[in-house]
Formats: structure tokens, C-alpha cells, sequence
């Protein structure tokens, strides 16, 4: 048994999907219970220079190679824009096979009748890459919240936008000024219309939205506004007022019987909400549903890798879902290896920073002996602060900040330290930087 | 077509799973393309008060009814403890049902025997619930991040814990005084140790680091410390140094061989981080994929209706994979309905607080004149800030902002205030509150 896949387009993503095939063969194969293998790729240039080399007679020129084809079971539209993608996906449905998308415009232009083809081929049409990159926004509605009334959507669902935002805010730059700096980083594109003006975000909001309420917003109905007229003034003010600025995709469902709000524009919020700590080019989501609560979702919204993450794990799971169904050899769904018996790396062996507090007998020489006890044990260290604790005793905190050290090590020179008479009242807390 | 579900205990959660397949039928009907039936729910008392009053013959005090009752389909275990669960789970595998179950402390003892089994019995077991309650990290680790090498972990996974340090971080109580408070708030047990030593965290750790790792750690092997030994003036001391303190889960693969990095302890992280804005019983988890980068999740850990959530959206998902199989009637995945022709809310009838900026011509009169307009089209101001711009120019800059407004108001107002030859480059930022 194999799973064969087509991609229409070998771009960034579609060249990212073929490492994340090629490169985690095994892994996805052990996940699975059976290989997944690339087998044709349409491009429109055999000769183009490529993100990662394809395998020699990949890449074709003829859409019946993939579209249609027997072989391939499942086909990735990474091609974007609506033709001939929207065409390819309906031949592709009604032969059989499966798509994959991350084509956010044509879902939310043609996403009825494509998702009716599907029904009614008996065939799964799976685009987690379509919205905010890596994050599982689409997994999370379809699935795990499946059993709420889902009460409203918040979220950041553009890149290039938040960064410039981000740059504005943070920088106190023009607009203009942030623009080109997003460019140059490429994070913007040259024609930068379809983010600063917030139709690529409003794509993806239509999606959230149909998959929250079950209802496919058209984009001329919403209120879609860009953040081509924020100045740094706006953010100065936003800030006094204890605000940051956003451009913010709202929907919400007030009742069942609607009418639906959906909107899309910069907005300020509350510079504690978790929304406001999402930066630089990630996206965010917050989904309230009657049951669950608030869900926040961050992470990368776009890029090679990331884009490809999401359109591998629909893959993924369109083979298993399908495969299992003609197949007795069901694995196993987790596939947990039995614990070696070395599996779990000894605490000792943990290299980490430290926060370290003593209560110390304070005369002459104290501190240095106690450095002189770090220093003998490997361990450097990054900060001291030493605090009096109260005028009448002779007592004071002392508080110690490592750098990275084996526990094997710290322990030794707090058994050392403990040792010695003018140390009392040891804590200790470790420290995870996430660098 | 219909699945039948059994539940094993009937207590909180038993409870919230029973309310929502009962006031959410048509949803989940509709999402599903057949009903879920609640057919019979194990108890040990049939007397005993409930959150939410059982149809009536639903209770029974015979296993028998629930586990191998061929009428039922998918079993959840909801009772916790190692047994009986562990056998009632293993009974109802070998007879051919699925199992959901919350029971966290029963996978990280007994999951392999418990996977083993399941895909022996070509059946599932689904277990969201038992990691952070209403998020969907379960599923995100399963299939979103499928075509992932996971390289590290990192989580605050129990929200009574949380509790106490949010309290005595922002506060400043003893960890006595905290835990009282949150044992009155009903966020911790009478007997709390299983929630401040650690061990229900470094059971979700356990899960967590099996689903991404492909490994099930055991605790003893855990380097696992709960919070029973922080004090206020460690909180103060890491504010100083920029850190928050959280009861940390973390666990690391460095290489694919292993040794697996695990360990659950309070640590202190940098106050400008997501994980340290998750505060309350809130929990979250950072996932770092090689090809997603850093995936973020949060929302509530526990609670009746979002640990429900969690269940029924993996019933939901068993009896879609599964009678999918036996029917050729298959539901649309996503259920979209045609677009209604009111469907999308005018944006004239948002009820919003608006941010504005406008250049005003320096004079007695302007102000009042302004509030005016507002006034007569029933837009009420929170604050007002005046800020000239340039000592040059008779020109200052007046910000608005103001309470709930109907967007048509305000635009009927804007439209007033462009008549006046004092008002210049009108600015409108919409406000979200998130309240």
C-alpha cells in the first residue's frame, strides 16, 4: 500500500512539501503504517531554479499527468489564483481523488461549490495551509471544538500587516517607511495591495467564518479596511490610552438565526491582551465557543516551512482517513515505542540557568567564599543582588543568577555551600529563557 | 444510522458530556449527518444529586449495560482512578467499542498496554480531555503537526496551580494563603497534593511527550517538583530580574536518539513571553515543530463544560472516521450553507467604541460645538485628550474616545463635523474590548 501525491506548483510551498516528503519519509511512513510519495509535480517551466531540487521526472508540464491521474491519490493545489486552479480541483474531485489546498482566494470566492463537488464525489477537500500558516485553526473548528456553538473569532491573520504594525508601533515609523522595510525583508511583496489593504486577510476570515457558523460570507458583504491610513500618531495615543493597534478579522454570531458580524479593520486593544503580544509576521486566533471557553491559537502564519507543515499534515490525514478504510492493517494511532531504559535523560544532566537565593551571615569574605565554591563547581555567574532583610539582624537575601550549567554541577556546590555556617535557607528556582 | 454512547461515570464532566449531546443534538446532527444517543451511563449511586438530571433509565449501577453492550458504540471513561477504569477500558476494546477517555493518571500508567490493545482491536482511544482540558493540543500533536519532528515542549498544564502562583505573584499572598483561597474558589481539591506536588501536570507532561515523541516517559523517571516551596519574595525577586514564575512542563528531544529531556518544576520565564501572560487557571502549551516553529495554544484546563468540549468533539470524530466506513451516506465535512441574503450584518448596525482623531482650528467654541454633534446623534464620549501640534500653528490635535456607538450614528455624526471648516483630517480607529 502507498499513498502517491500530485502537486499543482513547485513554489515556495509546493518545493517545501517535497523536502517535508523526502526528508521525513520515515517519520511519516512510522505515523502512517505506509510510505507517501511524491509522484508528479506540474509546473509551467521545467527549467525554473527551485527552493529544493526535485527528484529527476518529478516535475511535467501536463496537468493530466497529476489531475486525473490513477496513481495519485491525493492531488496539493499550490498553485494559487482562481484559474485554472478552480477548474483542476473540480477535475481532480471528480476523478477521484483528493485535494489539499492552501488557496485561500479560491475558497473564498468558489468554496461552495467546490465543497459540494466533494460531498458529492465522496471525497475530502482538507486546506489547514489556506489560514494562518502552521497553526491547526481549521483542524481546531472542524474537530476539536466540534460540539460548541461557536460565539465569535478574533484574530490577526496577516503576516506582512502585523509586521509592519509591529514596526510602526514599536518604531515609531510611517507606514510607508515600514512598508519598505517589509519588502526588503521579504516580507512584503512588491505589489503589497492584497495585504496592506486587507483582502488576504479577509479571505481567511471568510473561511473561519464558514467553518464557525457554516456560513461562507461573500467578501463585497463584509466591511474590509486596510491599515494603509494609520499614522504614528495613532499609535502614540493608542498606547496612552493603555491600547495597541491591530488589524483585527472579527466575526461573530449573536444568535443562530444571525445576522452574522464580520468585519475586518485595524482596531485597538487592550495592551494585556494576549492579541497584543502577537508580533513581527505571527498570527493568532481566538475562537469563544459556548462550551470550551476562549481558545487562543498562535504561531507562523505563512513562509516555505511552516505553509508546508500544515499542507503535509492534511495529507497525513486524508490517507489515513481513505487507506484505512480499504485496509485491514490499521496502525496503531500513536504509534508509542516501548521506553528503552535510558529513554529519559537524568535530571543531572540538564545544562539550565539558575535562580538562587540564600540567606546569608553578613560579614566580610562571605560572598567571596561562596563565589569561590560556584567557581570551583564550573558554574558562572550572571547576576548578584544582595538585600538586607531587616535592620536588626545580621542576616541578609543574597540572590544569584547562573549562566547555562549542568545540574550535576549546581548541586555539588549547594551541597558544598550547605556546608558551611553563614549560608542558611537555600532556594532554588531554574530559568528558561527560550532563546 | 446512529452512534449510541456509554458513559462510565456520571459525575462534573459525565455530566457536561450529557448536556451538550443533549442541548446541542441538532448541532451535532447536523455536523455529523446522523444523532449521537446518550444510551446508559454507569454510577456507583443512582441517588446521588447531579449537575445536570439524566433522562430518565439512563443510570445504572451494572458495567455490563455500558461496557460490551453491543447497542453502544463508543464508551467514554470518565469515573478516573486505575481501576476499574483500566479493565472496563480494556473489556470494551476487546469487545469492539471505542473508548474516549479524560483519564490522565490511567494513560500514563497503563497507556501502553491500553494503546496496544486498542490497535490490537483495530478500535481508537481518544483522550483530548485529559491534557488541558478545552485545547486541542491532543489533536494538533496527532495530525496538524503530523509531518513535524517535534523538537521541544514547554507548558503550564494545571490551572490550580497556576492559580496560586497568578495570586501570590500579583498579590503577593503566601503559597497557604493562596491555596486556601483557591480550595474556596473550588480550584483546588481538599486534599491538594496531587495538583502542588506536580504529579496531575507530569501525568498531562507524560501524554504530551508520548504523542510528540513517540515515547512514554514514566514519572518515576520524571524529574517532577510542585510549588509548595515558593515564596512571595521569590516573585519579587524575579520581577526585578524581568521574569514571571510558572509551574513549568518541559520536555526536549535533542536528537532522534534520545536521551528524552522531561522535567516539570516552577521556573522562571521572561515576563515579555506568551506563556507568562497565561495567567489564572488558564493553561498553555508551546509546541516547536522543525518545519511549524513555535505553535502556541491556550484556553481553560478544566472545568465541567470545557473538559466536555474536549470529549464530544472526540466522539464526534470516532463516529465520523468509523461509520463513515459502513455507509455510503456521507456527510459534506463541512456542512456549509448557501449564503441567505441578509446573512452578513451591515456594517451601519455594529455597536462599537471608536477611537477618532481629528485636526481642530484652536478657538473658544470648537470643543463644545464638536460634543455637540456627538451629543445629537446619541454618541456619548469616554475621554478627550487635546494636544497641540506645533507652537506655529493654531491647529491641535483633539482625540476622541468614545462608549458603544452605533456605527451609523457615528458616520452620520462624521459627516456632520466634515461640514465645519474647524474640523481637518478626520481619523477612525475601531476599539475592541474584548469584554
Amino acid at each position: 500500500m502507498i499513498t502517491n501525491i500530485g502537486l499543482l506548483g513547485y513554489g515556495h510551498v509546493g518545493a517545501g512539501v517535497a523536502k517535508l516528503i523526502k526528508t521525513e519519509s520515515e517519520l511519516l511512513g512510522d505515523k502512517l503504517g505506509w510510505p507517501i510519495r511524491l509522484k508528479k509535480a506540474l509546473v509551467r517551466d521545467l527549467s525554473a531554479a527551485r527552493n529544493f531540487e526535485p527528484e529527476p521526472g518529478l516535475l511535467t508540464t501536463n496537468p493530466d499527468e497529476v489531475v486525473g491521474n490513477p496513481d495519485i491519490q491525493v492531488v496539493c493545489e499550490l498553485m494559487g489564483g482562481l484559474e485554472p486552479a478552480r477548474t483542476y480541483i473540480l477535475k481532480a474531485l471528480e476523478a477521484g481523488q483528493h485535494v489539499v489546498t492552501a488557496n485561500k482566494a479560491l475558497l473564498a470566492t468558489h468554496g461552495m461549490e467546490i465543497i459540494n463537488k466533494a460531498a458529492e464525489a465522496n471525497r475530502d477537500v482538507m486546506f489547514e495551509a489556506a489560514v494562518a500558516g502552521a497553526i491547526p485553526v481549521i483542524r481546531t473548528l472542524k474537530e476539536g471544538l466540534a460540539a460548541n456553538r461557536i460565539q465569535s473569532l478574533c484574530g490577526i491573520l496577516n503576516g506582512t500587516t502585523n509586521y509592519i504594525i509591529t514596526r510602526m508601533s514599536q518604531n515609531n515609523l510611517s507606514f510607508e517607511d515600514a512598508l519598505r522595510e517589509a519588502q526588503e525583508a521579504g516580507y512584503a511583496e512588491a505589489d503589497p495591495a492584497a495585504d496592506v489593504e486587507g483582502l488576504d486577510a479577509a479571505h481567511k476570515l471568510a473561511l473561519l467564518s464558514a467553518l464557525a457558523y457554516g456560513v461562507l460570507p461573500k467578501i463585497s458583504e463584509m466591511h474590509v479596511e486596510g491599515i494603509t491610513k494609520l499614522e504614528p500618531m495613532d499609535f502614540a495615543f493608542a498606547a496612552e490610552f493603555g491600547y495597541v493597534i491591530k488589524l483585527l478579522a472579527v466575526s461573530s454570531l449573536h444568535d443562530a438565526q444571525g445576522p452574522l458580524e464580520v468585519r475586518l479593520h485595524p482596531a485597538m486593544i487592550p495592551a494585556g491582551h494576549l492579541l497584543a503580544g502577537v508580533n513581527g509576521t505571527m498570527n493568532a486566533i481566538m475562537i469563544k465557543g459556548h462550551a470550551s471557553g476562549d481558545i487562543f491559537l498562535s504561531g507562523r502564519g505563512a513562509g516555505m516551512m511552516p505553509t508546508a507543515s500544515s499542507v503535509v499534515g492534511d495529507i497525513v490525514e486524508v490517507a489515513r482517513t481513505h487507506q484505512i478504510v480499504s485496509s485491514s492493517l490499521r496502525p496503531p494511532l500513536l504509534g508509542w515505542r516501548t521506553l528503552k531504559n535510558d529513554v529519559v535523560m537524568c535530571m543531572n544532566e540538564a545544562n539550565l540557568n539558575y535562580y538562587l537565593r540564600f540567606r546569608v551571615f553578613d560579614k566580610p569574605g562571605v560572598l567571596s567564599s561562596i563565589s569561590g565554591v560556584f567557581g570551583r563547581h564550573n558554574i558562572s555567574l550572571a547576576q548578584v543582588i544582595q538585600k538586607s532583610q531587616s535592620p536588626k539582624t545580621d542576616w541578609v537575601s543574597l540572590v544569584v543568577l547562573t549562566h547555562k550549567a549542568k545540574e550535576r554541577d549546581l548541586l555539588e556546590a549547594l551541597a558544598e555551600l550547605k556546608t558551611m555556617d553563614t549560608i542558611d535557607d537555600m532556594r532554588l528556582i531554574r530559568v528558561e529563557e527560550f532563546l
